[in-house]
């Protein structure tokens, strides 16, 4: 039977959310994965180091073993660069909301003032602190990655030491802008590599499709294949894994948000191979990041095996992407 | 109090569906509309004479008097000239759909071959039978029925005598086309009057605003608007009603069609009052389809009033467009 053997893969971003759901949820990521940039946008959103000292408790309490490291982010306001450096050690990164623009983003910016923004992401230079981002702005739905492009291009140019991490890039358009600054960076999920907006409402109306951002035309799911099927060396995989449960997706007004982190290792597998890309996935699942965020993750090894999976019908209360499909990766073994 | 007369209001595009979903739905229409152009994609879909005469009578005894036409139409296929001699007293147009492309469109037409329609549609012709078409190709779901231009264009040319309304149009593509030939008209949905993608799924996903042709870019709402509040003496309201049990629109493969048929009028009074122009509701809502389809309804005075009406939760089991939300007008009175 066919193998394939992936070291410390890495999700570049994930949510995890907390209470019961964290508890349910966490195990699943810290058993396939080494570790993964969490998401701050809790209700409140993690501003603090207390907040970060105690998420990061909770979330090592809900995984069941030492080998799943959590890489902490802070939610983005204007911090002072004393608050940034009594936080540096704890966290991996800063994550920019616009404000509304998706689940629990109302405390976010909401002009992007450069002027006003300059102490802070000053120090994030400074202190290495990558700033990740999630590039929408308010127009038209398929219009709002595009039109961010501009936002990204003041950033990357007025702050050229910063890392600017473009998160879960869904367009042509943040593809062609990646290698234009030596400061860009970017995420890609699993969905983003399957998904277009035909498979969100192209035939029936699939909630646990929707997310945001949106996916997009076909012509934009052929150039993030193109970089991450190259792992081109400024892009990586970060799920965006998002639950929510059954009775928010499935209704009238279902909220925005994928749930994969327990397949979306299988899933690439297959789409690598599909692409006879596999020797590539490596790097796209974990080196890449490595080298980007300059972390080092604990040994892990995932061995996966060509083998037919069927996706549960749900994970606790949260049904995922592929619910009751088969997949034809399963995961063989963890070392 | 403001108050507004419509005279034999038409729906020229309505789904009633069948058995207990009609009982519930056509005395909504039947209310307010003096006659309605019935869509024939029943399962199995309306292709014969018995079939056009024991649907009619279905609906005549769904509805609670005789002021309500159901101007019957049958389900596109190739017919001979003599088939359609037998049925043309009873029917009013003919419906195309292209196979599989929404609701019970499975026997529609797989392939635009002219020469393979050239006997029914000539027929349809001489016989002054005009052709309803549910324009959208099997695309990418946002240039469907820009992409099926070509169509229209086609059948236009070669078939120069015969009426073909394209209906429920959605992009400015369409709009374009209206007097680019004699023969093309239209029907315009009160939902793509309101609505773009972004209420679709720009903020949480909203499956009753879920429809088929689904709604556009804000670009394409202004280019309805313009020829629909200008009343285009080509341009018809036609409805496109389409009700579903609440349990298949709130879920996974949520059903498309939006169901609007007991508040249109209402709607389409606030939305032409808003823009200065209720005195071209009258040939939006009637006169222009009289003149197209050469129809004299019954005589029918509904009166609406500017004052505020909760659209309620359900009707029977079906969830309409702004449940529980107030609208400007209501109905005052029908005679």
């Amino acid at each position: 039977m066919k193998t394939h053997t992936l070291l410390m893969p890495l999700d570049m971003h994930l949510h995890l959310r907390d209470g019961v759901m964290l508890e349910n949820i966490a195990p699943l990521s810290a058993y396939s994965f080494s570790g993964a940039i969490v998401m701050p946008n809790l209700v409140p959103p993690v501003t603090s180091l207390e907040d970060v000292q105690a998420y990061k408790k909770r979330i090592m309490a809900a995984v069941p073993n030492d080998y799943f490291e959590p890489y902490m982010t802070l939610f983005y306001k204007n911090y002072d660069k004393k608050f940034l450096e009594s936080v540096v050690d704890e966290i991996t990164a800063i994550k920019l909301y616009p404000a509304g623009i998706t689940t629990n983003s109302d405390g976010g910016v909401s002009s992007f003032d450069i002027e006003q923004m300059r102490e802070t992401l000053e120090a994030m230079s400074e202190l290495e602190i990558p700033l990740c981002v999630h590039g929408e702005t308010d127009g038209f739905v398929m219009d709002r990655e595009a039109e961010f492009m501009s936002i990204y291009e003041l950033l990357a140019q007025n702050f050229p030491k910063l890392k600017i991490i473009m998160e879960h890039i869904t367009t042509k358009e943040a593809v062609a802008i990646l290698d234009k600054y030596e400061n860009l960076y970017a995420t890609i999920t699993v969905h983003h590599l399957l998904l277009t907006l035909d498979d969100v409402i192209g035939g029936m109306m699939m909630p646990h499709h929707f997310c945001k951002p949106i996916a997009k035309r076909p012509e934009d799911l052929d150039a993030l294949l193109s970089v991450a099927l190259e792992a081109h060396p400024k892009v990586m995989f970060g799920s965006d894994s998002a639950p929510h449960p059954q009775h928010k997706k499935e209704a009238s007004g279902c909220a925005a948000g994928i749930f994969t982190a327990p397949i979306a290792l299988q899933i690439l597998c297959e789409i690598f191979e599909q692409y006879d890309k596999l020797e590539n996935l490596q790097a796209f699942v974990s080196d890449n990041a490595q080298n980007i965020y300059g972390i080092c993750p604990e040994f892990k090894e995932v061995t996966l095996v060509k083998e037919e999976f069927i996706v549960p019908e749900k994970y606790a209360n949260v049904v995922p992407i592929y619910a009751q499909n088969a997949l034809a990766w399963s995961i063989e073994s963890v070392e």
